[in-house]
């Protein structure tokens, strides 16, 4: 069986992205799961594998067809340029080499060159993008790049314990307004159909959260009936729940997933119980792509004491979904033809089978 | 020394909170660490010893003076009146005997005969108050009965890990126009006084919590300023700290408190730690009272199965600030007179040692 090829960027190169990539690999038999490509430079590479001490090799390779099972690879997207590294500082260059790194990846994702993406962490504020907007995070913009018009879903995922959030960061009082029937449904369609088809999950069960504190006007008549309503049609999900009630009791640990309305509701809750072990997933688009939970530390570059366990975890996940995804796919891609008729279904409600269909189109 | 004297109400009698209070008086003890009344009615509390199974005795008294140490004294709060039982069932009677053995402690409370009061849950729908308003919620109650015209704080507490919340629940968009300096300075301060007198820090650390996911304005010119000015005046706080990095780093373990913005923010944060073990501290009233950070627990009741961690939890951070009060106040109540003159000091800013005093006045 041939390996999964894994892209991984090296994002802020001031920040803790190379230590972490370096720490990863230098575990004997990581680069035997995968076939692990780096999208960076090799003299920051060294720049910080001396800095922090660190003894894992790379192989530079022009291309990722010429990766190699069993080493980790590198692909240098700077050439000869040299890339002034200051720790814990940022600086237009540190964003504009990973906007680099990003890019080529980005390129070879969408060709098909590597199976999924792990991304390190990268400062927003440091980015300058082409049409002189604002960069909108990663997520964003890799929706932008090479998201073929989808929406993508935000998850926090730990082991068994995984949470999406329905809407993005935004203020506080812009949220309410933001949590629709339409909103709620299209994230739990979405939640479902990743479950079942990036995390292999036969009939997955969706717990879902109330947006305020008591149950009020919001829950009882945009949420609830969402959450019956897909129930009918087969979509395994309950609530909305308190939130407070909800961790309070653990209930996080019966269910396949969480949907949280707000960023915050679900990101605080999760960094509570995952704290520096979580994993960002981007779900929903027709790329993979996994990153650890956690910014570009600045403030621990270049000591060599971060934790570089949230991005083992990311490639783990990367791989076992890629794995996953392509077994869904490749199951449903010369089905039987139907030997009877079915009945007559008058009924105009969606189907839970056309939903996944359309989400995968 | 004197035993500390705690009152514990019996809550809702179709809940857990007569299991939760057998179990925890049948460690051996338990019953000496202080002087412990339940104001509960005797059937009602052999009606659910029978159910569950449990051991635990208990001595009936006609008033507190007469509780005796080392066993678990009861004050019958409804004489010959039988009252009906349905476990896991909210009902108007439940509601009813859970008040009247909170009037009847309250009133002990204030005139001295407790010296904290711990309550076990209630159903506030299940509630009719004397001027048909509805229940507000315990703590809300205690504070309109025996508050004294002071504003309770509301804290979660487990073990070193503190949250309060400078706003009480309400919906999602109406909290940023509760956030303003004033809230802001007067939780603060509240916390600061709390932790000083309650817990007894000399130098209490506080972290601040930003209100949304990416720092804003109500971030950097309400929270902010508040912060910075009151840490000048010798209140150590620090932040606001994005919800998210906070737990993400686990930088709760390095504050002896942290002031949330928003319920919500607070609770999802703490429950998720501290699960069912956890429990709230009302502060800044005249009055001390502990609970256990749960609800009534209807679908449990009855089954013998709950944990009663956190009630146990409540009663010693009960006997706990109630001691610390006590010492605080009486190693203050005849200072020296000051022997020098104080350099005048024509600024019209807070001085902490003011604010101190007034909140204790």
């Amino acid at each position: 069986m041939e390996k999964i090829r894994i892209g991984i960027t090296h994002g802020d190169i001031n920040g803790i992205g190379y230590e972490i990539i370096l720490k990863t690999f230098l575990i004997e038999g990581m680069a035997s799961l995968c076939t692990a490509i780096v999208y960076g430079s090799p003299k920051a590479a060294s720049y910080h594998k001396k800095a922090i001490g660190n003894q894992t090799n790379f192989q530079l390779i022009e291309s990722a067809d010429m990766a190699r099972e069993g080493v980790l690879n590198m692909i240098n997207c700077f050439g000869e340029e040299e890339l002034k590294i200051e720790f814990g500082q940022p600086s237009q260059e540190s964003g504009k080499a990973a906007l680099v790194a990003l890019d080529r990846a980005l390129a070879d994702l969408k060709d098909g060159k590597i199976d999924a993406l792990v991304t390190a962490p990268v400062h927003n504020a440091t980015i300058e993008t082409a049409d002189g907007t604002p960069f909108p995070g990663q997520t964003e913009y890799i929706e932008s790049q090479v998201g073929d018009g989808k929406k993508a879903l935000k998850m926090f995922v730990l082991d068994h314990f995984r949470i999406a959030v329905a809407t993005d960061k935004m203020p506080l009082d812009q949220i309410p307004s933001h949590i629709t029937k339409e909103t709620v449904a299209e994230k739990l369609v979405a939640l479902h159909n990743t479950l079942k088809r990036d995390f292999f999950l036969d009939n997955p069960r969706i717990a879902v959260l109330a947006l305020n504190p008591s149950q009020g006007e919001i829950e009882q008549e945009t949420i609830k009936p969402v959450v019956d309503e897909l129930f009918k049609m087969g979509v395994r999900c309950v609530g909305p729940y308190s939130a407070e009630g909800f961790f309070e009791a653990g209930l996080q640990e019966y269910f396949d997933a969480t949907l949280a309305m707000y960023y915050d509701q679900g990101a605080t809750a999760f960094k509570a119980i995952a704290k520096q072990d979580g994993i960002i997933y981007t779900a929903s688009l027709p790329v993979l792509r996994t990153s650890p939970a956690m910014g570009v530390c600045y403030s621990e570059s270049g000591k060599g004491e971060k934790d570089e366990e949230a991005l083992r975890r990311a490639i783990y996940t990367a791989i076992d979904t890629a794995r996953n995804r392509a077994r869904f796919d490749r199951e449903r891609s010369n089905p039987l033809k139907k030997q009877y008729f079915e009945k007559r279904d008058d009924s105009d409600k969606l189907k839970l089978d056309q939903v996944t269909e359309e989400d995968e189109a």
